[in-house]
């Protein structure tokens, strides 16, 4: 930590700062030269930047060392590999999860799934619990669908992901459920995340919709310092001023995060998009720029689905973006099967 | 609702989107102008804008009416004022909510909730269970808290307002606290809002740190379509590219949200500041913006504050924020006591 | 200048960095500490901290000093007060600018002209030349306005503010205008800025839509060290993604200016607000921040305004509005005469 | 053009917009339904939304037709192809372009224009005027640059691309300089696009840093509408909160541009990305979103280059960047010779 003072930072101040650091049991040096500062040696992860920035005569205070460990690329350089079942999500994988927005009934569910296979995605997701912006939207099939999960996974030996809310619900869907998502709005829900952490099967964090990058890393944090390590972190878009697409696809976090993070990165082109015309690109772009797979919203007939109605692929458009990722993939060095 | 179709539309894509709107059940009318658009008369509350721009050949859709009900001023055109033992929110009154960040200590709480009082301050805050981001960083005193919440409560008269985050605290929390919080990062977690609709307590609701006005308006939509009518929203900064101050006031949600909606609207000067050298500017500008009220952070001893400490003011800056505050208040025609 | 390198950093890039300090004729100290780090001391201005960033293994690179000057608080401590024939603006005085978005007709621009001095506005805005959006909008009155402007004084001793984008104009106009008016698409028009600092004229130089305040005061460095120390900062409103008001009043930005700089800054709350009915709350607002002045937007019948008819105010809500601020500037210490 | 009037809106307000149509020359139809609209038919170009969401009791007023003639794809349906001396951009091409950010000396311009065209680039670019945000930093070589281009030029046969800000040099360097680059900061400068769009030559325009797409495309239409037809969009990152890169690359501006407008679009992706090591996998995202090409920097020595130092590519690396882009632009159907 360097604590640097403003040029018009008086002796006392300086003195007041420094004092305080002996106190808390720090071991700061005074410096001098363009600006006055103080550097701290030694362990300081319990100091925050901002409390020093709180003192009378401090232009800023700056960390040397990031506040995550667990998620640090140091802390296991070689890149962790989560395997499902076989199906496996980083190294040389490029793993597609898709699937429809919300299940609505079993046969929608079990032919989705089938055309997911067939196609060559490797995990299903589909959503039981909705997490929707007003009330009067519909709200999920709720533990209505587990029966349906369970039965498209038998068929097709697809693991199942799905997103959770609520920490209740964990012990009646992990019979059924592989892999839990933290969607975008709950990716500082702490509580789902350290009870996520306690869990033993994978999760998928979605980065929150004007989350940094440290910020996803920190909640990572959260689940693997409460034991689970089997992390993968999605870019979903972040909110900007551009309203042309649904959200901003922030496609520069796959290189940002391979060189922070030694977890697998998951790049979701359906919710930026926003129209299904436009998922096709973004899909394309988060292969070519490094990621370890992706996850699709497709579904039976997207015109009549009860959610995500614009974003979602036909089978078809599905099938079409498989064929043209699997060239993209081979030149970037990718395996899909 | 209309829907827009572009200028290279086909027939049949128009004939298909009308023929779909019949088999839905509305009543849609063809319109030919500078663009091709059709009209749906009738209501079409169930019908998503983003579920018709999927149509091959729309180039958009657009509601026309607002879909929130209960929140929204023609709802209550007179404006909700809130009543909590006698301390209003809402109408004539501009209302102060002081305290800590968080409660740190028995002693703490007391001297911060009389210092409040003595300064003016109508109800007390201070925080108990603390979202942070990072797992490291203290997470709050926890249900140790409460008792000092009861007693500063009995000292002072005041009400006691705090966070809460998960649903399962309600029960342990509700003899001791008058208001319940609900934090930026939680304004959409669904299910707490849902448990804070069917409770018989005023809630201050903050906007999400990234969340559009009309996102914070459905969400207060949730809480009052479960029950609960008692909702204060509460502007505290956005997330934008400006780092200068921790998060930006978006000074402009008061005059917004006072057209839209009924309900009282404070403003949190504190969190977007992020220095306590800058609350004040800001306070400043709420109650010349036209809010109802403030909550602010003060702490007997900022510099050794366990959160928060850079933004927290001491009692004296409290006391003299307090001081600046009422003439304003008066040129704006609000009452502070 | 700190040096921050990454935990896996290795001794020959260390090395690198540190014997390419030392070709350029610096003065490199290495650090080892939480992390290891190489500090800098003597004048580093001419080094860019992305250069540093550049090298391999390093983390981060910080200044520890301020980019920018003559605008710098500490150049000028007491703060500058600019004078226009008498019309001060900075210090205890809160001076009033407004005027039509654009000059149409002789008879509109007097009226206007007579309304603002009547309701206490101490200088007239004016648009003759109009940077647009679109190739087919109206793009400004030109040259044509000028004479009227010259009347416009005459008549009300009201001194003249105008925006100006070409420095090809300025010969032309300098007779009749009295402040230089630099648009927010232009802040970065490096050209004008270094012209007008060769000037003898204020400036008003309104920050760009997505400009940080760092930026803006460099904006102003160019002007003040190309010669000219008369630049009046404003805050028009930032680009987020908020679509509820036209842009973000960054109201944080007075305080934050304040603190920075000892330049005056104004307010402009007619370009945020969009909407006529907004600007009263902004307007409010940025008084009781701190500011010394604002820029408002008013015509003779805002709904035929041949440019921004939707913000202007009609004469009655100016001088109701004007009626209105004077009790807030009593109550912060300013004065309006 | 539909304008729809809020629910608590009164007979009069509705009857004074109608009229006001009417006095305007316009042809508006009162629609009843869920809310109270008034459609206008025939041509609404003159028409401002703003304009019309002004009037009291108005909601909103949403335009059903683009603001934008010639650059909408609908102009020319079958895309546009710019050929520069046999150098094509658009159609099946994929066009490298690449060079310094500034001319620094002869040698280097050479030795990079070499090291460009052997890697397979086919056109150069290189900054003789340089908009930077300090006066302080290097303003770029300027007129001196010139020869240096022309040599470049004449040894190599690539096509040269350099950045203008002020019209008035457009007479200098038009006999060296093949396209004409405007620089982010000088998307809205209109002046500079009019004296453009009288050129003969090709422009390549890059995106304002917080500039919408329909804000680019207009910025094109004034090129386009002053008699120049050939201009490329150049995404090269928009601002926002997340500092992990320097600017976030939009790259679903590509696909969005590709459906709107007939115009080539390139990518830039040593901007956005601000080190050198994010570089790769930004460019190889583009060219798989749909780019019609690129604009990367490379230096021979970037830790020595006076601007932009971190983000300049060395020549093995821009060799590499070619190499892996090659089985990618096959794999999307695209040629780079």
């Amino acid at each position: 930590m360097i604590i640097v003072f403003e040029p018009s930072a008086k002796h006392e101040q300086i003195q007041h700062v420094f004092d305080r650091l002996i106190e808390w049991g720090f071991n700061p040096v005074l410096q001098e030269g363009e600006a006055t500062s103080i550097a701290i040696t030694g362990d300081t992860s319990s100091l925050k930047s901002e409390t020093l920035e709180a003192f009378d005569g401090v232009q800023k205070a700056v960390r040397l060392t990031q506040p995550y460990k667990l998620v640090a690329r140091e802390f296991k350089p070689e890149g962790t590999i989560i395997d499902i079942d076989g199906v496996k999500i980083g190294g040389k994988h490029f793993t597609m999860i898709a699937g429809p927005c919300s299940a609505e009934s079993e046969a929608q569910l079990l032919t989705t799934a089938h055309a997911v296979k067939n196609a060559g995605g490797k995990i299903l997701r589909a959503g039981i619990y909705k997490p929707r912006t007003s009330p009067y939207e519909f709200q999920g099939i709720g533990e209505k669908g587990l029966p349906w999960l369970k039965k498209a996974k038998e068929q097709t030996g697809l693991p199942v992901c799905t997103e959770v809310m609520d920490p209740k619900v964990l012990d009646k869907v992990k019979d059924v459920v592989d892999i839990y998502q933290v969607g975008a709005r709950n990716m500082q829900n702490y509580d789902l995340l350290r009870e996520l952490g306690k869990s033993k099967k994978p999760v998928l964090l979605k980065r929150g919709l004007s989350a940094t990058l440290k910020e996803l890393l920190l909640a990572a944090e959260y689940i693997m310092s409460s034991g689970n390590h089997d992390v993968m972190l999605c870019e979903r878009g972040i909110r900007t001023y551009e309203t042309a697409t649904r959200f901003t696809l922030d496609v520069g976090a796959v290189p940002v995060l391979r060189h922070d993070t030694h977890l697998p990165i998951i790049v979701d082109p359906s919710h930026p998009a926003g129209k299904r015309a436009l998922v096709g690109a973004l899909a394309k772009a988060g292969l070519a720029a490094g990621a370890d797979g992706l996850i699709v919203e497709t579904h039976p007939d997207p015109e009549r689905a009860w959610s995500d109605a614009a974003q979602q692929l036909t089978f078809d458009q599905f099938g079409q973006l498989m064929t043209e990722l699997r060239p993209i993939a081979t030149a970037v060095g990718r395996t899909m099967d």
